[in-house]
């Protein structure tokens, strides 16, 4: 199997190809001043320029992981996945809490898509 | 590669098949009132349907996520898990805490199985 | 989809491989008496094996993701890490906090790697 990677750094990849499949890192908005609306309308943009890398697009995700600092950001959180994800071609999802590596840092999402 | 999503709404879909493998959302229990014990069984039964939804079942999955709130539920979340799996072929598996979206869920369970 | 799984137990088996991808459940140190570098090193080690095992290595990781009990053991678990990887085929990576099964453990690492 042909692994394809894009943008190493140290720590990981951005984003990886495998078979068909494309897997993102867990992705963080750059700027981490934003409210958790601002930082995960910019994650999703991230990714989408991170999926666009692998020829691919959000129309194909297949699954979705979202990381929240606090649960009860999940409704502004959904606000910007309501309007990225459009009620179209739903992926898979979980969501929970997790403390993350800045304490800036509101909100990651980590996706799998298909090519 | 061809996807095939089930039981879509507005957040997630249920379950997605992509390539052979069928990738669930994070589950978790309708009645929360349950005990850890109950909910766990709960989800479980949720997942052998979703699975049967496309074509698989348990003893297919490859590999399983589990959040609970309280990682002390551990042990009667796992009394669940082993009957569920009956010692037969288990998946891998992580199991950390999180919180999760409603206070009141103890557990969540989202699994990979090939088709 | 054949479906090897191998070092099953009762709860999990510790590396599954299908259609190609082979996944690792989470692991942790064998000695949580060690700090977070030592447990982190054990873990890696451990993953090496499970890797040969499926008869894959390190240079086809694809993804990973790490739980730490505390976040800001991160940059302790990066030497390790760091020198696991040698900066080459980076996988993706997630990287959250949880807290994990036993107390003492203060970190978990799952992977997923092609064949």
């Amino acid at each position: 199997m042909a692994i394809e990677r894009h943008e190493q750094n140290k720590v990981f990849s951005k984003v990886v190809e495998a078979n068909g499949f494309v897997f993102t890192s867990g992705i963080t908005a750059n700027d981490n001043s934003l409210d958790v609306l601002g930082q995960t309308k910019q994650t999703l943009d991230e990714i989408d320029r991170l999926l666009a890398l692998c020829g691919t697009d959000k129309s194909k995700v297949i699954s979705s992981m979202i990381w929240v600092t606090d649960i009860r950001h999940r409704d502004a959180m959904n606000e910007a996945w309501f309007e990225w994800t459009g009620g179209q071609n739903m992926p898979v999802r979980a969501c929970v809490e997790a403390a993350l590596a800045d304490p800036k840092l509101l909100v990651e999402i980590q996706v799998t898509a298909a090519k």
